[in-house]
């Protein structure tokens, strides 16, 4: 059993690094993928590659857009869907893969403090799996793939 | 043509009734639906009717489950899904239903003040129509509906 | 907004006709449906209709693929189904609309006594609601159909 | 052409294991796969991953769903599911995974004794096979294999 | 519970009157359609609509395509499709219309002689039920359509 | 058998009417619709419910989205596409409706003068039925509908 | 571009070695598939495997059951379905893969005499191609995939 | 991440090659196709292989339905479409392409000049990004692909 998972959702921290090195050093048969965190070339690459726009909504909407050809490729791909919220920004983009994940019916696996537990309940309602570290996240994939093939 | 119309979002503003009074004034062929608006119902509904929970999280759990009852189905039903993000709170929640809104194919409609612009350029690239008020929400079910039937 | 349900499982105790009388008693815009449960029409039915079987597995094979007919049509049809566990007997065929339901994205409210929570942990994961009464069925129901259509 | 074979179902007895030897034996193009079938391991993941509950409910309800995460994944990969029912327990998750397999159109393949002929009618009703030992199985496979690619 | 159910087949004979009356008879909540049965007006609708055609190739083509605009849409509408098979002709529009409800998932009821048990078996294996009468159908969608609602 | 018939393309000519006269005439079971064929209203559609665009581009692109939301609604209810191609412009947005309604398994009726047999041949390949005339439209419709129900 | 092919239909003559050695002379990359052509073999499956059976019917009934877990898998995972239907026999089976083909939007090549076009008129309708030679197949195949990858 | 680009489109100028040896340059883990580009024989192909038609009106539609056999494999096979629109001919061939692949649900990037902004509203409407260089086009597909797998 191979899994491919999409790691969606905040940028800021190494939570993505640390799911990596987890699946690394237990040898794990698991891709891993997620969008450009790369901020600036993730914020620009529609006016950079489609010419510039001088408002700002359709600057971010082509950069949203070339963007989407990514993200929905890779979480149609996926077999397990960890969506993360951090403890900045709104982060409405996370929440969005989420439905996403649901409505493809991607088992979805959350992974954020007990201080958002209210605000994301109804994302939780509809997670397998509700975590509270990237260690945790590196066990359920261990977990489920399980030794038997 | 007659169109079934969910409002997702926002539970704190009027919105909700703005664009149903619209809808009445012009006697469109629209059948609006949205979530429970009662706050506290809504909260409550999962310990209220199946037990209590001395977990918050298995409070919220049980709610934000027989919610989902209501709101994928209406969802699912739905011709138009339109987006409603107010000035408060994370509303994670209503870019999870748009998720869910845009994996099903559905056309969404967001409703938003420009300064959340760049934080739902993800949800507005996903969106057939981007609107600033209750009246351009009105306004673009009447085009859409026509008068040819 | 209207609700089809569909009442699968146990036909020994009259849960179906309680969860009916709450609906009417509250006039809850709810159409119930369910299997035949005529004990003995529907195991003959097979070869009442089709003709006589010398051997017991086909004359059930017959049997219960005529009530396929009814029972599939009438889940693919319900916006949620309600799945009952009762005391007596394996209730394999109840597990299976439940599976079956599941896989449609069908909303599904178990309904069982506390004995059976370990035995259908499996089955209560894929649920948005675990009840123990009738009751609790036609509250749930109450409360999700709401008030504002 | 190879085959993806899911066996779901009891996990008393060693009926994967003679499955496992036969297709071995012969050399057949099959992937096996099935659930976790370490009976402790299955029973606590959930809270030996994801934290301690109190109520027994919550703890199976946890270990559930990350089961879930595997055996909808492998379910849904596989070309053949084989559902087995033991002489003890309620097995309903078997008849669950049944349920499930039939309504995305996978071929089903049963695997029980006579005694259960008229307790699983439907789920034999739903399935391109009934079977009475591992041995059929393998034999099943490997004709459905055939010798032409 | 009402059902659409469409009948596909044989043209030569009297079973769909047969079939009409019965459900008439019962009063049942059943519509019936089925193909055009005028054999004349079938096999001459494409050159009488959109022109004539030399070869008898493209004429019998434009005709079994608008017929096509016809019968894909009633199966596709159908909740139980009955195929029946006559004495005559060799039929291949009804073994292939079996083949495309069953690729749908709509239930089938085959209606034939027993003198074609052998060569229809790959087709009866597909339906949930065999019968040898249109008398058994009515029986069937009688019993199928219950008292229950 | 009623029919929801979308009537895609051209807006130069009175196609339109003259179906709907036919329909009319012969008192078919059938609905029609169609894309607002108000050329000024569809064109400015975005910029005048949303706000202006200094750019053409992007007037153009609020427009055609608005557009979307009655179209697609429109075709996926739809139980027959036509599709009509005129004599000027290049009317790309007709072969995409006729795209759009073939991958979604709509039956499709094209509506094109002799000139552009060649130049529409992938297209006419994807339909039912290749008129030429409104006339030859309603006659289709009148078989498909038939006498029978 | 890699091509699967089923290739169903008449199992007495030497159709589908042709298609295989023209295949092969042409290094095409194209991976052929099919029924069990071993007649007996296929009658008998059901018999050898499962037990034996005193009724003809539930002799069919068994072994058809058995290859259907063959045929339909190769068909879902068939770029290309060919259905041949040859001089003899009623050839049901053919019909109803080209059905089943048809429903799921698989590309269809039929293979039949001249003296076939009138009965097979509604499955040559929803092919896209009709061939009268194994030769013709085999260029088909490889204009198909071409030379560009 | 590796990705299958179909391009659609215009056959008179190099932009295939364009892009291919864009992707060629960068080492793009991309695999592209498209249409048979050699113009007489796609239209050729039909009545070459299958026979020859007196009408042109048939000669296309054989030709057009083999190459249908090509590119819809493609399209459904593909991850990204690229549709191209050049400056000569009606090319609905592409238009339709992009219907198609909309209603799939497959991103789409748009090539073309910004003389057919206004003509090409509608599917531009429905592209994920519109681009007027094949330079463009490598540049989105490497950065979607990104570094991270």
């Amino acid at each position: 059993m191979h899994l491919q998972v999409y790691l969606s959702g905040e940028i800021h921290s190494d939570w993505r690094d640390q799911i990596a090195q987890g699946v690394q050093q237990q040898n794990l048969p698991v891709t891993l993928s997620g969008p450009i965190t790369d901020h600036d070339a993730s914020d620009n690459c529609g006016v950079e590659i489609l010419g510039p726009e001088p408002q700002p909504f359709w600057k971010d909407h082509k950069g949203a857009k070339i963007n989407a050809i990514r993200n929905r490729t890779l979480i149609e791909q996926a077999d397990v869907v960890v969506v993360r919220f951090g403890e900045k920004y709104r982060q409405w983009n996370a929440a969005f893969d989420a439905g996403y994940a649901a409505a493809l019916g991607k088992p979805i696996i959350t992974l954020h403090g007990a201080e958002h537990t209210h605000a994301l309940k109804e994302i939780d309602a509809a997670a397998l799996a509700v975590s509270d570290s990237p260690e945790a996240v590196v066990k359920i994939l261990a977990y489920v793939i399980g030794s038997q093939g």
